[in-house]
């Protein structure tokens, strides 16, 4: 089935926003089987979106829009798809009780701009939005025999629409499209000429599956990806390759990323009912902000300490006076002692902390920008990790974030040993 | 003169790649004065490449396509543009010595694929590429009255294109478009209806200058974009509505967007010889991560405790156990104690914390999720401010983080009077 998707928002064509919508919207339906030509992205005028609407009808099977639910004026996207259908908006009730729901929730009065949002075209179908005020609509116009629907602009508000109210929609009017079933590993500690290099074999031989090396902050994503009529038979496709993949790159090397890796952090901590505090130079707060991604993280991450400054490493950490004479504050020595440090302080089962060189100043040759030395303190001892990070102060800084987190990872199963 | 832009390859409607040419090309034509009205985005497939091509000659007086001039088979966008207008692709002399001059620089032999990047429409001006291989081209039709501009893939080459060999090619073919001139503001503290209710005078009338409002983490941004015949034409378009913002949104609900708030809290902090400390609960380190996104933030960040537990908050920020179970940790008591402990115990000038209900579970009907209270602490005493987020766990967190630079910049304001 032909998807196309059409963006609207005139700081889209201005240039002032990035549109990542549309590349999360491909890369969903993709997945599900759908194969997405177009997309289109259009300025809040309503002759265009009328325009794109009706030719994009008699191209695709499913058009789905993003932007213009809200209440403002400016919000002209249902109006323009009544006019291309040659419908009208008529106040729906369903809406209605999720706008007045929205509003009562958080005790406020609906506001009577918010009318806007309770309209749709005569039998939509109205997608629950659990992140904002205006729901989506999916409608299904007889003439062209295409499916509209219409999602809100704000990458949250569609992503929730997409993913709790879209996906079962889809299923029940359109059923199974085929399977495309990627692995994706996250590896670690490789630059990406030599992992190329590594699955040589699998790059030249490839159709279905396909091999991709894509660069992420930390880690290089290996994935593999089949296209089959049914979820086994893509499986089928994929065993081989997992094998090799699992042969080649050892195992604390990589982590399938299926888990996201709070997840599976807080899912290794939560077995050994661990806790965890951090203590952070170089991040600064970014390997808190990631321990505490998940909901429920108050169950094994207590604090930590940002010390960005020696004082701080000296005072709250107790790292000695003369190791950061000695050795700096990017060292191993003090790495170590900042893991313990937390640990002790905020009294929790494991430390760990990032101390490095962010850039773009304060390289030298012996260390350069890049430079980060990791420590994880724990029942087990504390031991030091370093890793030379390639690219701008935020790639490195998001860099080592992720690679603290690993760190933590090796160091937990390395116990079960 | 109106614009359309045509992004090709398939990683892009796979979503595997988030198409940040268009949004780079579009800002760039707007300043120029072009006016961008449609992005389309297709597959390495030859009949969509030919239908869009007719579809946008048929709107637009500029046709800009990225992607497709490379050597390999599915590089394709040449030989679609000569069907789309019924032409043929030809050696071109100026083609051939771009590319072999590029591949003599690097001492090496012509590789026989490149050929193709030496083909281009009858009469065409080929366009320099001082990053690649393959040089852009420019091609007009004389039956659409169309100028086809078809650049490279790869963001780096695009923007070396046009940068050096597009932007004087616009300028002497089509000379001055006037310019567009914009003024951006981020307000705080406002629902996105009751700001648009504050300016409906402006929104009725607008045609040149137009306004916008877009909703950020922790602010709405207010755009207004005048376009003028010269810089001091639109200029002068903007002076009367910049007075209206200025007038109606008190000094310390907005900011200009010119700067980002990173940069601006650390000129207020350097200014003042002042440090600052965080003392983060629901960011959990975020708000230390934006105060040293900047190079030499060691200047005024020395460190933060990150005290997720109430036992942190209790024993490292000296949060009263009594403060805490009366008033819970979420409230303006402990937001205050949290900035006045991490002040004293970092020793800086400045505290400030958070603490608040990220979600997406946790709230109750008297404290709901996106409930977020702020304490900045300095020289003239501590202060609380509320707010209330919508969105979920990610972008309330982000808004919160973003609200607490807010609030210490205010705070520092309010010193100055």
């Amino acid at each position: 089935m032909i998807v196309e998707l059409i963006s609207t928002g005139s700081e889209l064509l201005l240039g002032d926003t990035i549109n990542t919508n549309a590349a999360w919207l491909a890369r969903e339906f993709n997945r599900l089987g759908y194969s997405v030509t177009h997309q289109t992205t259009i300025g809040d005028n309503s002759q265009r979106m009328c325009d794109s609407f009706i030719t994009a009808a008699g191209r695709a099977d499913i058009v789905v829009s993003t932007g213009g639910l809200g209440p403002t004026q400016g919000d002209i996207t249902r109006d323009s798809l009544a006019i291309a259908v040659g419908s009208e908006l008529v106040k729906n009730e369903m809406a209605r009780c999720e706008v007045e729901e929205f509003f009562k929730k958080r005790k406020r009065e609906v506001p009577p701009a918010s009318e806007r949002e309770m309209m749709a075209l005569p039998d939509s179908t109205i997608l629950h939005n659990s992140c904002g005020v205006a729901p989506g609509i999916a409608y299904y116009d007889e003439a062209t025999e295409t499916t509209f629907i219409l999602l809100p602009g704000p990458p949250a508000e569609m992503k929730a629409v997409y993913t709790e109210t879209v996906v079962p929609y889809l299923q029940q009017h359109f059923g199974n499209q085929g399977v495309v079933l990627s692995e994706r590993y996250a590896v670690y500690g490789y630059r990406e000429l030599v992992l190329e290099n590594m699955f040589m074999d699998l790059v030249k031989s490839q159709s279905n599956p396909t091999i991709a090396f894509l660069i992420k902050n930390g880690y290089i994503e290996l994935r593999i990806t089949a296209h089959g009529e049914s979820k086994t038979a893509a499986e089928l496709l994929l065993a081989p390759w997992k094998k090799y993949i699992e042969e080649r790159i050892p195992t604390d090397r990589r982590r399938s990323l299926t888990d996201n890796i709070e997840e599976t952090v807080a899912k290794a901590l939560l077995v050994r009912q661990g806790t965890v505090a951090t203590a952070e130079s170089c991040t600064a707060g970014l390997v808190g902000k990631r321990l505490t991604n998940l909901p429920g993280s108050s169950a094994y991450f207590m604090g930590g300490i940002l010390s960005y400054s020696n004082d701080v490493k000296a005072r709250l950490l107790e790292v000695p006076e003369e190791m950061l004479v000695e050795y700096g504050a990017v060292s191993e020595q003090v790495a170590k002692a900042m893991a313990e440090g937390t640990r002790r302080s905020v009294g929790t089962t494991y430390g760990i902390s990032t101390t490095g060189i962010a850039g773009p100043g304060g390289g030298t040759a012996e260390k350069p920008v890049g430079l980060v030395w990791f420590g994880v303190s724990g029942p087990n001892g504390t031991r030091a990790f370093r890793n030379d990070f390639i690219g701008n102060r935020e790639s490195i800084r998001q860099s080592a974030a992720e690679y603290a987190l690993h760190c933590l990872l090796v160091y937990m199963q390395e116990e079960r040993k």
